[in-house]
């Protein structure tokens, strides 16, 4: 009986007496043959024992949807011009492509069908430049992604979004800050924390948000839109080296650390609200490069011996330490992080609080580790401090000038106020 | 002139045409001869070039403290008897210990004088277990404490306070936790997020806090009390495996993630409130073993091949992923994930987005990593799985059984409340 179930076909199953509908699921890679995934009305994916399993009935037999011709470029709607980026996560759909049923590519038209408020607030084209799940980014797709902002800012559009797999949206957002010196107008990313076939998605809210910063904002940078809160009215803009993922599955997840957000947007109101201004110093000038010869190190006691060696002693050129508290680590790291240092390599100091800066001249240890060389990165958030030397180290940059420095927003040039 | 600034006094300097006024503090390992550093009054270091500096005067001479000899177990105050463990960090002195400047050892005595709300609220004894910064604890320092922890219980204390440097409080509280099981009554961590010499420190504070929470609870677990928030009065008891710190510098760092503060403490009234109580399941029981063939495995794009060659094919016996989102790493791990697995190591997923659960049957990457046998945490923090796969090692436990299960309040049973 099991065999004549079949991915993608909605269907109604008995199991272990219990009557069950939803989407059969394709299988992934790894999965054994004597599973099947159910995805049921609510979202949730269960799996099931194809043994036990009996078909009721075929619901529905979804085709697979046929990728649409890609109309990229093509304007539809009314107002200042807005290119949407895809990079493979849904911009929105009636079904989340990471489900494996639909991998749609949209037209302009498609996403204005969808999403019709933002045709009232810009003119919009869509472009799709990548198709990759967030966790598998790389830093060759943040070179992509800068390129195609560039290009696109000298197409003469006023605003780009960039809809993202959250996962490492923050990454990326960080990488296109440092890529793209003196962008004429706002790059937003944006995306959405619920499959878009759930009921609770926030897809649509985010890309209204997005789009209305696009068109509206005349501010200079990298951006990331998400809700602000669990209303539905209110989407927050972060300044893209600021904002970090800080909940799994909530819809206001994106958080600004260390700053208030730079923006938030009303979206009844179709409004822009914000305190600061950013304009660009100079032309736009673009430096996509990122070489992979960094990581984060996250000090911990117990710190195995051979694990700091591999760290410390491997192929890395920039090691981002997060340390405990105000910048430390234990002393039996020290000498790893000397022969570093020694050799050439850049070691830099975040804290894994997350909040705060670090404050590396309160304490010896702090004081030891300066004195060796380690460059103290004050409220930089360590996944910033990652994708900047890996820019650094792309765009032959000294890190030891460069780290240290506020080009993107990423630190703090005064010291912030102890409560 | 130089040469007759001495560490340890306090002194008025003329440097680059300003007065300054502050502590000499002594010269730590790694510093060279050209520079001071001077401990202003409002608590914070600043280094200066010794050529440049001119003494104008000796305000005084603190001579450094001899160290006090050492009685403990002496009962000092009225009320339960409650046993204060010192580790290494300050309790409450005038000046921080870590400056090098005074290394007290404290009597009962001393610390009832210093903080005599205490001696109202619990009959106090003092005992030294150790002398380590918190960023320099180990795996064996928990064993210790473990141990003396037992011992006082089985010595008739009612409750237990441990005064621990902040930096890595967290994971010592957490691996007591696990390694005391039916603790008859709460073991209390506390510290100070501010040297003792500051305005603003919340040492004493934080101490009759936990002093108030080990003398009248009635709680059974492993507890850590620090401010809630700005407020003197309020002090937040949070468990042991659920308590992070999240700020580098304020005096409400701490945060239950994922879960309430199990209790708070008004410091005026000396009142404990807290919703929930927990009970000994059995008689106490000791299991101080810790294996630090663990590690965190912290994901980002654009991993180093070798990197993760290093972490999966290592000597760990346990890697505590901190993957993006609901619990995804790229697909370039996916083969050291394997491997190591097939090795017979533990592999556990939690997020590095601390808040929130993973999720691993939502999409196909959390689907294909559970089918290779990755095992997911939860809502458990990665810092409390990582101390937990240390002690399931060390004492010789199953980790693929024993990682997943709630023993000491780690890990939500249920499905937490999405948003």
């Amino acid at each position: 009986m099991v065999q004549q179930i079949k991915p993608g076909q909605f269907v109604q199953l008995e199991y272990n007496g219990r009557l069950l509908e939803g989407l059969v699921m394709p299988r992934s890679l790894y999965e054994d043959e004597k599973h099947i995934t159910l995805k049921l009305k609510n979202g949730y994916n269960i799996g099931l024992d194809s043994g036990k399993v009996r078909l009721v009935k075929v619901v529905e037999y979804e085709t697979p949807a046929q990728p649409i011709e890609e109309k990229s470029y093509n304007e539809i709607g009314n107002g200042p011009r807005v290119l949407i980026m895809g990079t493979g996560g849904t911009i929105a759909s009636k079904v989340d492509y990471r489900t494996g049923a639909v991998k749609p590519a949209f037209s302009a038209k498609e996403i204005v069908d969808m999403v019709p408020e933002i045709g009232n607030i810009a003119s919009i084209s869509i472009k799709t430049i990548m198709n990759e799940l967030s966790e598998n980014m790389k830093p060759e797709n943040w070179s992509v992604m800068s390129n195609e902002v560039y290009k696109a800012f000298n197409s003469g559009y006023r605003g780009i979004v960039i809809a993202h797999g959250t996962d490492t949206m923050h990454y990326s957002a960080s990488a296109v800050s440092f890529a793209i010196e003196n962008p004429p107008g706002p790059v937003v990313f944006v995306g959405s924390q619920r499959s878009s076939d759930r009921p609770s998605s926030d897809s649509a809210i985010n890309l209204q948000g997005a789009v209305t910063f696009a068109a509206k904002s005349n501010s200079s940078g990298v951006f990331v839109a998400m809700h602000a809160g669990l209303d539905d009215n209110l989407v927050a803009v972060h300044r893209g080296t600021r904002v970090r993922k800080n909940h799994t599955s909530r819809r206001d997840a994106f958080e600004s650390v260390n700053d208030s957000p730079f923006a938030y947007i009303d979206i009844e109101k179709g409004t822009v609200k914000q305190e600061n201004e950013t304009t660009p110093q100079g032309k736009i000038k673009l430096m996509p490069n990122f070489l992979a010869k960094a990581s984060i190190f996250k000090f911990h006691p117990g710190i195995s011996e051979s694990l700091a060696n591999a760290v410390f002693g491997g192929d890395l050129l920039s090691i981002i330490i997060e340390g405990t508290g105000l910048g430390h680590v234990s002393r039996e790291v020290f000498p790893h992080i000397r022969s570093a240092i020694t050799e050439g390599k850049f070691v830099g100091m975040t804290s894994q609080c997350i909040w705060g800066s670090v404050g590396m001249t309160v304490y010896e240890t702090g004081r030891d580790l300066m004195a060796m060389g380690v460059v103290p990165l004050g409220d930089m958030l360590s996944e910033t401090a990652l994708v900047k030397s890996m820019w650094a180290l792309g765009n032959g940059l000294d890190l030891g000038s460069v780290m240290p420095l506020n080009l993107r927003g990423e630190i703090a040039t005064r010291r912030p106020v102890e409560k």
